[in-house]
């Protein structure tokens, strides 16, 4: 169903795709862990082109491409040569697609993966293209929600943190209403979620609560979806340190959340998570990068034909 | 015939030993294609020393080795931590000798590829030692004229661009005279092909023919090969913005030259192809480029004596 | 003996453990000379954790896990996104962890690696914590002793160079008391062995001279273990310049020593032996080196239980 498919966006897959993509990942998950031999892409030679460096995401996907036995080659950091000398995205990726099987990019820039998937006769992964789209990690929170509750169906979610810069709660939004779930939206004024998203949820018909009362929040949600504030969003820095403090998971937060609340992170994470909530069983947000891989063995396993 | 040597200039081949590599890069390039199983090198490691950074090479040459089920290891930037600590190069060349199978050099320094050879048990490749060298980018070049020809024998081959430093058009030039081809070199007059390179080459029984004049040349060329014209190159930089403009080879310029001459660039390209000539058929430069990885899966293979 | 252990630091090892290591290290090596087939980490990721640049030490590494048939990712430098965010090093391992099989690590802080050891599952190799250990080198260093020499036991080894800051000589000064050898520190006054060590080392036994008379030493030693002056430890660079020609190992030091000295050096080299001095016989620095690998096959394969 997949196979010579681009991955550029979370809106591009229907829900027999997202279940294909999911039950892929479990049956990778499970041959991982069991130490079974796997050689899915015996052969093959994925493309790593993190033009914008993300050590995490490239770490995740080498190590699916080495666990289903193909091969990586990389290219880390804007400098790479060739840019330097002035050669076009275009041309790099018209380039690279005749070594490889699968091309995994990531790029500052708005678009970028669409332009590599219009030069590339192989299947393109967007792995981060700016501000834009990071459809792994969405579709890893997703896998990683199925996994904790057992369904994707039915919880109440609060986001909590940067709604308005954040790709990833952005994405994941759309999945919980696309799933039927209620969400509760906290986050300060400044960094809340853009209208027009919240309009468009609302029209899909997603049942959603705006609020700045995180304690209340909690105690209705099955899973809190927490992210990183970042300075640099604020002017004022007695503002940032103000709010930032509001805003922090801890041992006492979890205490008074609804019991078995599911608390998820897309990492890295600074201090909006104490480490003392890491030993709380719900703490997933470790699990959830784990999942990372295989998800991502998943994907590059399907695009390529090789499942 | 070439187990163990090393690959160091593009003058220490006989013809036999062109033809042998270029028929074992087709014979790979037809296995590629296939998605036959390849294991030539299974076991074995190749190090990829870019000490000048080089992406589009580097990730031909690492491709090419994982293709063949080699392993790599490498080094990307001037900045290796051995060398920041006073190491020479004949040092850090006997250590990695004793890890790996092939290794291949790219180094700033003419020479460079040299010290390596005499340094190492195990065969040296140079991909580029400053501007001596670059065999391989030579032996793509005349694989892709055969293939897209049929023959290295008997075309017109206009040369274009700047001819005097790039090392890439001198090396050719010298395989085109080896081949009795004719030459027309088209450059502004500062950037013309050295005077003691005509001369060899004339020496060599070569018929050489110089002038400005593009749409002349092109007019009676099989093969016109492109390269770019540096900015850094010109004290004036008018100067450069006026010549570079004559220089440009567009739809326009196809459409008066020989019909079916074919379009040659080492890449990468900034603006002296235009890219409305890239879905032109006889536009060979993407296909020149996914050569390179199959000449280089022969070059590592017979050098290791794994074919 | 070793499965699942981590490797942190040199006295961490029993002298059964360190024959298993060798005897272990000296099968890889016959099994690698002979061109054998080894796949004892088939499906196994080895994650090369260099948040401090390291060329050698990563190559030597990323050589043996490929050899042994893992796989490599890695990362090189400390920008490495995820701690430029913020993240703590105890997270980055958490994440990591869940991708791998074994974990090798070197970092510029005192005690990292025994931080990842604390957050991973799976085992880590100390690949050198700043100024604390690099336990790998020292494993190197008596691996080549007993290749050299035959055994472990009985030998005069004299230590010329930087003694204070120099980590893989108060490792060997460690395991060379262990296995009963006299020493001999040589050193400007200022660059002397700590006195705490030299205690330490006594009060296990170990026989002991200090001198600044290299030539003395020379004449009763079979071992010479040589490292290098850096000019950063000295405040006047005239002093530096004075001493650092007196503790130079060249063919005359050579023809004065005894007769077979052995001459290791943990490399970097820069004019602390002569290279006139290479092809002396009894020069094992290069040969050292290459250990290395086999070495660190032997831990990543011990650790991981593959052997």
């Amino acid at each position: 169903m997949l196979r010579g498919k681009d991955i550029l966006s979370m809106v591009q897959f229907s829900k027999q795709e997202l279940n294909l993509i999911m039950n892929t990942a479990a049956s990778y998950e499970r041959r991982v862990k069991n130490n079974d031999y796997i050689d899915d892409m015996d052969g093959q030679v994925v493309a790593c082109l993190f033009f914008e460096p993300s050590t995490r995401t490239r770490l995740s996907f080498e190590s699916a491409a080495n666990r289903l036995d193909a091969r990586v080659i990389n290219v880390i950091g804007a400098d790479s040569s060739s840019t330097a000398k002035g050669e076009s995205l275009e041309d790099t990726i018209r380039v690279v697609d005749g070594y490889i099987d699968v091309i995994v990019i990531r790029h500052s820039i708005i678009g970028s993966a669409q332009i590599a998937a219009d030069n590339a006769v192989h299947p393109v992964i967007n792995a981060g293209d700016g501000s834009n789209q990071h459809p792994t990690q969405s579709l890893v929170d997703i896998y990683t929600i199925r996994k904790e509750k057992g369904t994707l169906n039915g919880h109440t979610v609060t986001f909590l943190g940067d709604l308005k810069y954040g790709r990833t709660v952005h994405s994941l939004g759309y999945f919980m209403t696309l799933y039927g779930n209620k969400m509760i939206f906290v986050s300060p004024k400044a960094l809340c979620m853009p209208e027009e998203l919240t309009a468009d949820f609302r029209s899909r018909g997603a049942d959603i609560e705006e609020t700045e009362n995180l304690e209340e929040a909690l105690a209705k949600s099955d899973i809190v979806y927490v992210t990183r504030i970042q300075k640099e969003r604020f002017a004022d820095s007695e503002e940032y340190n103000r709010l930032k403090g509001s805003y922090i998971i801890d041992r006492n937060t979890i205490a008074r959340a609804k019991k078995g609340i599911t608390v998820l992170h897309p990492l890295p994470r600074v201090d909006e998570i104490a480490t003392d909530v890491d030993d709380y069983e719900g703490a997933a947000y470790f699990r959830q990068a784990n999942n990372g891989m295989y998800v991502r063995m998943a994907l590059l396993s399907l695009v390529s034909g090789s499942v």
